[in-house]
C-alpha cells in the first residue's frame, strides 16, 4: 500500500527524536488563553509555530483579532495562518487547531510537571497541550518536514488555521473564519479538524459528525432582594420553589425529553445509518470505565452512541443567585437563574427549538399560578453538522490512518465539543 | 405611672450625648467575627466592654470558649460574662446579647463609613452594629449609670452574657451555657434577649415564641467525576436531573409543603392563640414593602403573621456542586447537594420532622427509578420555643416599653433566627 511512502516514514522514524524535542519545545510554553497573565506566552507560542512553520518554507501571516470581548485591555493572540504549496493540480486542504492550552498545576493532580514534556518507561509522553492541540498541529509540521528530508513531493497544497483562544471560546475566530472564507480559504476544498477525540485508546477515529447545543437560562424572580428564610418563610412565594418545579418538568431519569414536539424534529434513524453503529470500537465496559460509573441509560452499545451521537438530550447545568458553598444558608434568594442545554441534532433548527422551548417553560411556570416573575432566554446556540462519510477526504483520511495504525479507522460523530 | 423613676428618665435625657459617644466608641471597632484577620478587633471589642461594665461597678469576667472548630489556629473571642447586684431580694434577670458584628464595607452599598457612627438630619444613628447588637447590649450600660446618676436604686440584680460570635453561628456558647446554667447563671429567674427586630418601624414589640429550624441536604451521586454534556448527554444517568425533581417535590408555590404527616404535629389554632393577631401594628403594605414585591402568598395580615409564626415552611435555598456562575458551562455535575429547611413550630418534635422527611424523599427518589445514590440527612436541627405572653417579665416588660413609647407593645414571635 502506497510503496512511494515508504521512504516518507522511514524519515519519519528517523526524525521521531527531533518531533518530541520540537513537542517538547511546545510544551514548554504555558499558553495559557484562560489567564491574563499568561497572555504574553501565548502570543510568544504562537510567535514560535509561526518561526517553525516559517523556516520549512510555508508562508506564513499573524493575523491580529482585536481587543478580547468584556477585557478590552487585552489583545487576542494572533490566529497563525499559513499556506505550504500552491500547485494548481493539488486539492488544497484546510487544517484547523489551535495552539493555547488549558490551565495545568501541581496542585490539580498532575503527578508531573505539566509544563515540562515527561516520557514514562512505556514511552508515554505527559505535559499540558501534548495531545490537545500542541501535539496534533505540529503533526502537520513533522509531515511536511519529513516529506521535504525524504524528497517526497507534498500531495495537497496546505492552508493551515491555528488559533490562540480555543480553550477560551475561540473568541474572535468566527468573524475571522467568515471575513476569509472567500479571501484567505477561497481554495480550499476540504478541511481536516486536527483537534478531536477517539472513542477509546486503542483504535483511530475519523469524525463526520457533531450535535449542536443550544443553551438556555430560565431567570425567575420576585423579592427586591434575598430574604431571610425565618422572617419571610410561609409567607412569600420563593423563586426557587419555582425554579426547581419548571427545571424538574424539562428531562427524566432516563434522558426523555418532556418538550412536546421536539422528537418529532429529529431526523428519522434509517437501516443504512443503523448499519454503521455495530462494527465500532466500543463497548458499555468502555463507557462505564470513562463514566466511573455504571449509571448508563442505554443497556446496549448501539443505543448509547445513538444517544449520544444522533438523538438530542438535555442536561440541567446548575441554578446561578441561589445558595451554592458548602455547609449551610438560610436565604430566600430573590432571583435565581436555572440554565439547562438541549443538545441538537440533523434536522433541529435550532429557532425550531426555542420556539418549543420557550412555549413549554411558559406553560410550566404559568401552570405553577405564581407571582413571581419568569423569563426563558437562549443564551447561545450552536448548529449541529453532519458529513458523508463515503466524501473522499474521509476515504483518503481512512486509508491514511489504515497505513499508520494497520486498522480501519472507525466513522464517528461527536455529542457536542462546546 | 411609676414616678419614683422621674429622676432616672431625667438622667437619661442629661447623658444622651455621653451615651451616643459610647455607641460611637463601640461602632468604631470592625468587630467582625466572620473575618479571620479582623479577630483581635473582636477581642478588643469584647475587652472595652468588659471595662465599660467595670467601671459601673459590675464584677466581669472573660471567659474563653477554646480554639474555633474548624479553624483549630483561631482562638474563639471571650464571652464577657457580668453580674451586677446581689440582693437576695431582688429578682436577677438573665440578659443576652452580643458585641460581634456582620462585615460590612462602602463597596456593599453603605452611604456612610460603616464604621464611623453618623447621625443624620433627622437624628438618625447609622454605623454597624449600631441596632444589631452594640446599641441593644449599651443600653444596658446606660441603665445602669443613668439609675446610678440618678441615685435610684437599681430594681433588679443584672446577670450578663455578652457573646462575640452571634453572627458566625455563637461558635461555642452552647456547651458554655450548658456548662453554667446551674452555676454562674444558677439564680436566673427570666432571661431578656437584647437582640430582637420590631415588626414595623413605629412600635416596639415583645417576642413570645420562635420557629426552629431544621436544616437538610439532599445529595445526589453517579458518575466518578464531573462529565461533558457534549460528551456524555443522552448516555448516563444524571445526578441533577434526579435532584431537581426532588426538590420540585418538598413545597408548592403557596408554601404547601408537601411531605405527607407534617401538618399533623402542628398544634391546632385556638380562639385565644387567634385573637391575639388583630390587633397587631402589621399591614400588607409593611409586608410588600420589606418584601420589595408583592409577591406573597397570603391575601391578609393575620394569615399572613401566623405564616411567619405559627406554621411550618419550606425553603429551597440552592443547589451545591452545580455551575452556579454567570455565563454557560455544559456541565454534568457528578455529585449535587440540594439544600432546604423547614421552619418548624408547636408541637412539631424534630426527630418526629426528620422521620418524615427522610422518608418522603427517599419514597420521591424511588419513583424515579434511577441508577443514582441518594442521601438525605439532617444538617442540623435548633427547636422552636414558645413562652406565655402572661408570665411577669413580659409584663413587666410591657409596662416599661409602655413607659417609654408611649403605646403598648405589640407581643410578636419570629419567624426564626438561625
Amino acid at each position: 500500500m502506497a510503496p512511494q511512502l515508504d521512504g516518507f516514514f522511514k524519515q519519519v522514524d528517523t526524525l521521531s527524536d527531533h518531533f518530541i524535542d520540537r513537542l517538547r519545545k511546545a510544551v514548554a510554553i504555558p499558553s495559557i488563553s484562560a489567564e491574563e497573565a499568561r497572555r504574553p506566552d501565548v502570543v510568544r507560542m504562537g510567535e514560535w509555530l509561526a518561526d517553525e512553520l516559517t523556516a520549512l518554507g510555508a508562508e506564513v501571516e499573524k493575523r491580529p483579532l482585536g481587543k478580547q470581548p468584556g477585557k478590552e485591555h487585552l489583545d487576542l493572540p494572533p490566529v497563525v495562518i499559513a499556506r505550504y504549496g500552491n500547485d494548481k493540480n493539488k486539492r488544497t486542504i484546510l487544517v484547523y487547531g489551535h495552539y493555547d492550552v488549558q490551565p495545568a498545576g501541581m496542585e490539580d493532580g498532575w503527578a508531573t510537571e505539566p509544563f515540562e514534556l515527561t516520557i514514562d518507561s512505556k514511552d508515554r509522553m505527559y505535559g499540558r497541550g501534548s495531545t490537545d492541540d500542541k501535539g496534533p498541529v505540529l503533526g502537520w509540521l513533522n509531515a511536511i518536514e519529513a516529506h521535504q528530508k525524504a524528497g517526497v513531493d507534498f500531495p495537497v497544497n496546505l492552508l493551515c488555521c491555528f488559533e490562540g483562544m480555543e480553550e477560551y471560546g475561540s473568541e474572535g475566530l468566527d468573524d475571522f473564519i467568515k471575513a476569509e472564507a472567500k479571501n484567505y480559504f477561497k481554495d480550499a476544498d476540504a478541511v481536516c479538524i486536527s483537534d478531536n477525540y477517539w472513542l477509546g485508546t486503542e483504535k483511530p477515529c475519523l469524525t463526520y459528525g457533531l450535535r449542536g447545543c443550544s443553551y438556555y437560562s430560565v431567570e425567575v424572580s420576585g423579592p427586591g432582594q434575598d430574604l431571610h428564610s425565618g422572617v419571610f418563610g410561609g409567607t412569600a412565594q420563593e423563586p426557587m420553589t419555582d425554579l426547581v418545579r419548571i427545571l424538574a418538568s424539562l428531562v427524566d431519569t432516563n434522558g426523555k425529553i418532556q418538550i412536546p414536539g421536539l422528537a418529532e424534529l429529529v431526523a428519522p434513524l434509517t437501516e443504512d445509518e443503523k448499519s454503521l453503529y455495530g462494527d465500532i470500537a466500543f463497548s458499555m465496559d468502555m463507557l462505564h470505565e470513562s463514566l466511573g460509573s455504571t449509571t448508563s441509560i442505554h443497556p446496549d452499545k448501539e443505543r448509547t452512541l445513538m444517544g449520544r451521537w444522533r438523538y438530542p438530550s438535555l442536561s440541567v447545568h446548575g441554578v446561578e443567585g441561589a445558595f451554592s458553598q458548602p455547609g449551610a444558608k438560610t436565604v430566600i434568594p430573590a432571583k435565581v437563574i436555572g440554565k439547562f442545554s438541549i443538545r441538537t441534532v440533523p434536522n433541529m433548527e435550532p429557532e425550531d427549538v426555542d420556539r418549543l422551548v420557550f412555549k413549554y417553560v411558559e406553560e410550566q411556570f404559568n401552570k405553577l399560578g405564581s407571582k413571581n416573575k419568569m423569563n426563558c432566554t437562549l443564551q447561545h446556540a450552536g448548529k449541529w453538522w453532519v458529513a458523508s462519510p463515503k466524501h473522499w477526504n474521509f476515504s483518503a483520511a481512512s486509508k491514511a490512518a489504515e497505513r499508520v495504525w494497520g486498522v480501519k479507522p472507525d466513522l464517528t460523530r461527536e455529542g457536542g465539543r462546546q
